[in-house]
């Protein structure tokens, strides 16, 4: 890819678009889907044009290298056609390390931002990039997405990618009007039994989908008051926030299961809390009864459900639990008129299939339904981050941007699964009233092509 | 108990309430509970005086002896203090069946009511009766209890007691103004895990309460198709309605746990629900594509959920789920601030005694925390129904009776976790929107004692 690949994008229109997708092989790559009940090759229409131009070697900029950016460095670094450019942290050392790493894989030294909490706008002007990926606190998400899109570069966000509704749809404009991906990097689609369950669904095996339960129910008391990496910020949302603040680890398997923004959208949501007492608790007796940290007011209730329906009518059940002492979960429950299965245990029941009224382990299904991404990545991926899947995300990532193919997760989806969080909050504080989604594609869901199964 | 109970009742006034009430033992009984959190004796106030006068002999006459009807007889002739003096049902056969069981048992023949719908009120008007019984179809419970109420029996109902708000009032109101008992057979009460589970939280196990999931979930295609028993009436409510059908038997022991109607009660809730298909597709596949079972529209939604809470600000969450092929559960889990306890499998996790991040078997705490009526009645209540549940069930209707005890459930009960059933359906019809309780306590939740702990 060429540096005038900007400048060139501002001009592209949808002509030029066509002619680059058959180049890139798009054409084929979404054609080869078969998905039952899908609607086929989009009806681009009056859709936005984005840009799809294959890059060859990939040239990254990191912004936030605590310790989930650095995983996605070290990532990176074993990723074929990827070349670490820059790096950006408020903490020197943090960059220092970082370019080391990249020095020691034998790439040269990627240049380091560190001239305050705005210096990523400084990385995301050079001229040698296309794609910078953030892994800050949530709140500089959507700034260092917006910087980087309207200055020509591709864009990858850690989860959530936005924590309001405005900014959701900044997001979603400024990608259409620059043309620019904007992925929220949710690597709980690529964790081996949400993408066996994908395969699953997109089989047929559990007939037609009905409903799903999913979630994100883990005890982070000691990370929230940590005195390092997230416990710098995180626990800040705790204090004045009531909702999920956490959607998208269980949202979105689920929302690619059931075709959301490609053939279904969400409708809308209510949610409700339960009362706040695990993080007081919890300083009471790390810190001590009278302790700020044990006296303050917690907005957060314990325990958040989230009701979610969906245009065609199917219900999703959203948890967010990370107050309290219990066992992790994402609950990952998918029901259709033929089955259902969960995760924690990992279960499954097929009708005809399974033996009386009981459970099968999942694992017995693993021959049969192995998604062919985890079989092909899983010897590359293995021992790596979060059990391997944070591998295979950002390996996709790569590829897609390699071969010039739609994104697995695009800026409607990261939206969609994050907008989450602001409408629970609002349904929370009006007595769990409904809250409508917006239609971030505005009206191009009923057309779009649903993601396909992906081969490594 | 003499005939002139009836007309004696009501004349009672709130001073013979209390000689009665002292006489009986009732004072001992409730002032020995040990509740932690509990309000001690309750306030009677402005309360309803019932009648707890305790009845030596048990005079029972039932009504609809089908198959839970029958079961509940068989094990009423088993339980000591018990006379069977009349039993009613459409059919003349199951009247005669049963005839013929109670003279098995060594009781003189019950008389039979068999003319047509409502020789009910017949047998409500003998003189002889103490307890009405009734295990009919869902719309004759509070036409029976009300019968039996006004002509000076107490009542008792298979679940739901009634299906609309308005029933719900109605058996409020029916049993406080005639002093006489409505209690809603909620046997799930009296299942072991839910019992161990009340005991543990009596105790302090699981800390402070903060949510709980719980549910209905129960293959029942083949029952809602069958020409016999239930099958003859309860799919039409699949047919007109659409929420939550069945509340009780997930929301009663989770009622129990929270203490609601004594020291806090349900506020609100919302309910959705996912698309009908599982009765369509089964009838299409049972009968052909073209039966009028396959082509009928049917209202309920497959998976219906509700959330539910408390004025405490406690959650909830209900599942409905008797249309699709699937494992049976009531989910059953209850979480506080120490720990989190679920069913199917049944497991356990308390912060500080299981290792790690990890779930137990909850039968490694069944030692320490065995309820004492389960551990004093299982010997007795093994084999019989529903693994032996329905059997405790019974025979704490009839000792709390003989006792002059106030029922483990009451009217209150009874109203409250049945209203869930048109509360969700009009939430469901409403876009999820929240619907609040009616407080059928009118404002005594906030002083009335929490139940014991019970020995058998």
């Amino acid at each position: 890819m060429s540096d005038t690949s900007r400048a060139g994008n501002e001009t592209w229109d949808r002509r030029d678009f066509l002619k680059a997708g058959a180049a890139a092989g798009l054409g084929a790559a979404l054609g080869g889907l078969t998905v039952p009940g899908c609607a086929g090759i989009p009806k681009t229409g009056l859709a936005p044009v984005f840009d799809y131009r294959p890059i060859e070697r990939v040239r990254v900029g990191f912004v936030g290298v605590g310790g989930m950016g650095s995983n996605h460095v070290r990532n990176f670094l074993e990723i074929e056609g990827v070349e670490v450019r820059a790096v950006c942290d408020i903490v020197e050392d943090k960059v220092a390390r970082i370019q080391g790493w990249v020095q020691e894989a034998g790439q040269p030294k990627p240049e380091g931002y560190s001239r305050g909490k705005t210096d990523f706008k400084r990385m995301c002007e050079r001229d040698d990039l296309d794609l910078v990926f953030t892994a800050t606190p949530w709140e500089w998400h959507v700034p260092v997405c917006l910087a980087a899109m309207e200055n020509g570069k591709h864009a990858a966000t850690e989860v959530p990618a936005a924590v309001t509704i405005d900014d959701c749809w900044k997001l979603v404009e400024t990608s259409e009007k620059t043309r620019k991906h904007c992925v929220m990097m949710e690597n709980c689609c690529y964790d081996r039994r949400e993408l066996m369950v994908l395969n699953m669904v997109r089989k047929g095996l559990l007939g037609e989908l009905l409903h799903a339960e999913a979630g994100y129910l883990h005890d982070l008391r000691s990370l929230k008051f940590s005195n390092t990496g997230e416990g710098l910020w995180r626990l800040a949302h705790s204090v004045r926030r009531n909702g999920n603040l956490y959607p998208t680890h269980g949202l979105g398997p689920v929302a690619q299961r059931m075709n959301i923004n490609r053939g279904d959208r969400f409708d809308y949501l209510v949610s409700m809390s339960s009362p706040s007492r695990g993080l007081n608790l919890y300083a009471a007796k790390q810190f001590g009864a009278d302790h700020p940290s044990a006296t303050k007011a917690y907005a957060l209730g314990d325990v958040n459900v989230s009701l979610i329906r969906t245009v065609n009518g199917l219900t999703i059940t959203l948890v967010h639990d990370c107050s309290n002492p219990r066992p992790y979960s994402r609950i990952d429950l998918t029901q259709g008129t033929r089955g259902i299965v969960r995760g924690y245990p990992d279960q499954i029941y097929i009708e005809g299939r399974s033996p009386g009224d009981a459970w099968e382990p999942l694992e017995k299904y693993a021959a049969e339904y192995e998604h062919p991404l985890w079989k092909g990545m899983q010897a590359r991926a293995a021992g790596k981050g979060h059990g391997g899947m944070d591998f295979i995300e950002d390996y996709r990532l790569v590829e897609t941007l390699r071969k010039g193919d739609p994104p697995d997760m695009d800026v409607y989806d990261a939206a969609d699964w994050s907008v989450v969080c602001e409408l629970s909050e609002r349904s929370v504080a009006n007595r769990s009233r409904p809250m409508d989604f917006p239609d971030f594609t505005r009206g191009r869901w009923k057309n779009r092509a649903p993601i396909g199964i992906i081969e490594a």
